[in-house]
């Protein structure tokens, strides 16, 4: 045995379920970089969470954590309403930081985290994992291939029964209800897919506290308007019943991509509710049917997204996800607040906006014998058939034939 | 061998794809009804239907075609903009009228039918087939049962390539583009499962002519404020690609129900496109993995909707769908327009409400320790945590316990 | 109104589940044929199953039922040991008599009724609803239209958690146990997908009794070779859990059909328990994921099997399913369990096959260069590989080239 | 940076396929550890494969790769006739041995190989992926949890178009053709779920050459009984048409799990076939539906394959897949050839079973009124309705109850 390839040691912020995501990720599948240092406020929950996840040390200063001489990454895990200031002290360290998403309650503490980062020249990584899912990653490869022709309308949804940490539900330390939990996971996706170039313009926005006792939204839905014509779509709910429904459709001018990462990727089992008490991470129940997912960290984008972040820190790149990227989508759940409010489209306000000019989607244009072409068919009897306009009389008309030129 | 019950005797006006659909219904199966006189604009085309369907007469004469005295119910499977008309010499014949949809281009040609038909006392029914496919018909059954408990969000999709005949491209015949034509479909469903007696109060819709070279809008996604809080949501696309695309989704307090109606429906097929010219309706393409249905006018609901529609009328009772549905389903349809066009929620305006007041979603209110509980979950030892809210402090906090009362 | 067609009278010969789904399949959707007497053993189920659905008459009488002036057809719905005795009275009468599935107990039962019924050149239907689901109507259309080539293997499986009336629990007077219950619906639908001219030569099985306390096997796997070379795989238990288990997959040289009759048909729903009763038929459960189908008569074949029936017996030809049928599928039955019981291939035994000789399965035979071409794909890189084999060496090799002839 | 844990160096003995998988695997996603050299007997084959993967040495002798002196693991990945010199290399070197399947080309080859490393004493690994996919380890944590009580019945299915390199066409290279190449997987996947203890006792099998112009089958299916009195069942095509079916299911007494590794895994895509050429892996068709997997090497197994091996290695304990087990696949694929020749239940020879004897699967035995309960069923009205068996006289009759004791 000789030894291996160096990795990173990391500093985690956070012993919530994202932190045990995240180092469960870090630990697992022989990779080289771990967690050497954990903090929480609470002493008992960092020394669990040290000794359940092999962490040598643990603390509950966090200065002392994010300036660990053992470490070089510090991982921001924590409630929203505290990445700001964590995110400032891996500055002042010059450490690498990774930040949860989102990255900020608002555009404006996002803006200053981003402009912390740079203006410090720190590496800084946006953990927007939904993104990094195997099939998000092949989807995006056959999208920006072509295979759709240009994105029309894409909708991402994610749902479940509401969030596990009492923090959550505080929209001041959250920033917000559902829309900023889980929608931030949905406008970022559908911004991959639409491609990052492609301006968000505006955004309408419906939001309303259905059945929780609680001020915060537990529903909304979103339509983001792109730069390109395309249209986005989000759906987000704390009420839904069933279990955890992650869903992304995108349709485009050439085809369609369809991906359920989690409710419906070929697992299925019925159990009569006997034996052992171990079922299916988020199910609702322990007996009738379930949809297990086979790996959950490599299915909820984990393990390919520190992959990203660790491997274009050592290339010295940005990863896929930036802290750009987390403000931008900031500055769209703003403006879906400002519109669930006023009743209307509302603007995107980003002020500093980094995409080149985009260009409409294309319509297509095509004449048959001097009219414009709208459907062509191929008829039951092989024969062909187009639907037809013509643009002097705006008159629509069929056309049969046996054999119209190709 | 004996007489069977008597059936009834139909006026099919129409020669076009739905009228097609609505014969072979009508003809299949060993049915006791049919179509004794079929009625186009064109003598060719009236002619070749009447002997490929086994309708003993046809003509190019709306009004002889309606009084035919062999007749006594007149289905209208005309183009939007005939329907009026045709409703009329119906009512003036004292005939049953079975009308497509949608019922009239506005709401105000669908009042001026509701109040034909209503005020000469004849029998009218609103040819919405969707809202009869069997698996609606059966989830509403679950749903009105109190399977899902409360409905909080549904939605309703149809999208495909665009449709058949060239009258449906032209906004001024049709009414409008994909909304009017697809959305009529959607808006109903949702009506069935939030209740029709739950007033829709305002829309707020996006639509865009992405593709085509067309002025009306081939896609559309608009949303529906309930009376009881819940929330529609509809989706309809003259440019996706793949087939067609026919999903119902309803969210419950209790529960969750989704449908699909046509590319995924347990029938699944790989060619590699030898053989016949025979692969599957709808499908693009005639090799490669297909999705036919079984039945195609059942799992469109055809059959069970006439089933109704005349058991109904021999029964002397309104159909499940009527023309005041179809008329509330326009007063949706153009407060979608009114809202595309002015970019807020626009209410729908129905003159003539005959729902009852309807309750908000009950939210829940449990306390525990003097606290709102907002969530209670069993955690993975077997514990119970729940999630409370300090009403007077308004702060959140987890109580994890052994034993919690239940 | 004017009278429609004129339908059939039908002498209904049993009460229980079978004679409930055939009954409410007649009397559904305004078909024109109906049930006009019921006969049972017990008269109070008689009367309560006449009064239930619209029947007219009842009686304890098997001999005045099947010989009831009114009625035209006699429907055998009755347990499998009452079969020959139905039939013979049904043939002494002269009337068109359609039974149940399986037609016998075994072969030589099933024999005697089809040469009863050919003798006197009465109309004789076998009902096998599981041949004429929409699904499978339609998959035989694609098949026999060639876009799957060949047929090579065929599977069929129909599992659920044990049949619901005492009789088919005794193996002597059902003929068997699951095997036989189950089995008899595999058989056919395979030989529907083969051809079933394709004849069955010889059967593999294995059958036991794995957890019910019974005598009969409540498992079983069955291969069917036939003359074309395709082999057929049948598999049933009384045993499983979940629900009702009814798949279909064929695979063919040139393509693949997968059909799902039951469990996943595109009807999904999550309920927590709430409300009334009624949730899906055949799910072991009462909240959690459930799976219902829309229609279940419909999805099952009844109506469509019915419509042959009818159809074939005005037309004056055999239906799609006759007693000659369902004495190969006992054939083939008998067969499968003198194979369970000696562990090796048995020939299945027609006397009078009647099919004509079926080609072998083509083999393709191409070549390159003097070779035989086993394989051929296109790489990454837009080249071609052949694997090929040289005949005289027996060896095998690759080639792979930039411009293959075609 | 500090350094991380250290890891393991491998020599890679082939460039096939299967070497590329394994290297991908080992190189991707921050693994510790990494292919020092590998082996081709094509010096071109070896360069391209070196430079392609990162591999820093590349060597066309055999002898001189295995006893590379920094390497501490070899894998073979070698054609199925070349494992057993390759094995013995290794275990003369005293290096640790990871071999991909199956381990022999039978079972007197695989019990040589088995012999020598457990003589030496080296840790010897099987790499049989697909006994690891993030699935299959998921669903073995169910039913070993008794989640679906005990197993009575288990089906594994491995199906495509037939292997992209020669040799496996060839017999005697191979050990035979589709059974040897994909049952070796199946086997494994059933014996895992049986129960590894579970002795497999007798197999029949029905193996033919359909379509492919070889002397070696290319569909198989056979039967395993299991000591439990469960019973297995394999499917293997090098035949199939529409892309790779890799399908597990499982029946328990009281539960149901059903896998699906590849075709349907909820990524879905439709595509007419624009822009560039990368669409999925192994489908047959660049335009239409296709179904992508999101992260092959995981979905298949490969990366939590090698995680257990490096992990037992280093711990000094076996890995989930040993040479016994490759062995005992081995023995039950000769016992499959031999059926296929003999046309009956053939023995499986284990020289050295290992497991400890199995009990018969539990059958239940509950007891109403004196009589044998068969089965219990709520019906629609809510009383329960019992099917009971006199034992004395072996009659079964139902009994209804409004209130039966528990």
């Amino acid at each position: 045995m000789t030894r291996s390839p160096t990795g990173h040691n990391v500093t985690m912020l956070g012993t919530g379920l994202i932190a045990l995501f995240y180092t469960a990720t870090l630990h697992g599948r022989r990779g080289r970089d771990s967690v050497r240092v954990v903090y929480s406020r609470s002493e008992q929950r960092a020394s669990s969470f040290a000794s359940e996840h092999g962490v040598p040390q643990f603390t509950t200063d966090l200065e002392a954590a994010v300036a660990h001489r053992e470490t070089d990454v510090v991982v921001v895990a924590l409630p929203n309403h505290l990445h700001e200031q964590a995110v400032e002290l891996a500055v002042q360290g010059g450490k690498a930081v990774l930040c949860t998403k989102p990255l900020g309650r608002t555009a404006e503490e996002a803006r200053r985290m981003l402009e912390a980062v740079e203006r410090a020249g720190v590496f800084a990584g946006y953990l927007e994992d939904l993104c990094y899912t195997p099939k998000t990653l092949k989807a995006l490869k056959l999208v920006r291939g072509g295979q759709i022709g240009d994105v029309t309308w894409a909708r991402s949804r994610e749902t479940h029964g509401g969030p596990h940490s009492a923090w959550f539900w505080d929209a001041g330390l959250a920033g917000g209800g559902a829309l900023v939990d889980l929608g931030c996971h949905c406008i970022e996706i559908l911004r991959g897919f639409v491609g990052k170039g492609n301006r968000p313009l505006e955004v309408m926005c419906w939001a309303d506290t259905l059945i929780h006792p609680i001020e915060a939204e537990d529903n909304a839905i979103a339509l983001i308007k792109f730069e390109s014509g395309a249209i986005g779509q989000i759906e987000v709910s704390w009420t839904f019943r069933g279990g955890m429904d992650l869903r992304d459709e995108i349709a485009g001018t050439e085809g369609t991509v369809w991906l359920n990462h989690f409710l419906r990727t070929g697992f299925e089992a019925f159990t009569a509710g006997q034996g052992s008490d171990y079922v299916a991470e988020k199910a609702e129940t322990a007996s009738g049917w379930l949809f297990p997912v086979g790996d959950e960290v490599a299915e909820l984008g984990y393990v390919d997204m520190f992959a990203d972040m660790f491997d274009s820190l050592e290339r010295g790149v940005p990863p896929m996800e930036t802290f750009y990227d987390g403000y931008v989508v900031n500055a769209i759940l703003d403006a879906c607040y400002r519109s669930a409010e006023s009743g209307r489209w509302e603007p995107v306000r980003i002020d500093d906006w980094r995409g080149e000019p985009v260009e409409r989607i294309a319509r297509s244009r095509r004449e048959h014998d001097g009219k414009t072409v709208i459907k062509e068919e191929t008829m039951p009897d092989g024969r062909r058939k187009l639907i037809v306009k013509d643009e002097a009389s705006g008159e629509f008309s069929d056309v049969v034939a046996d054999a119209l030129p190709g």
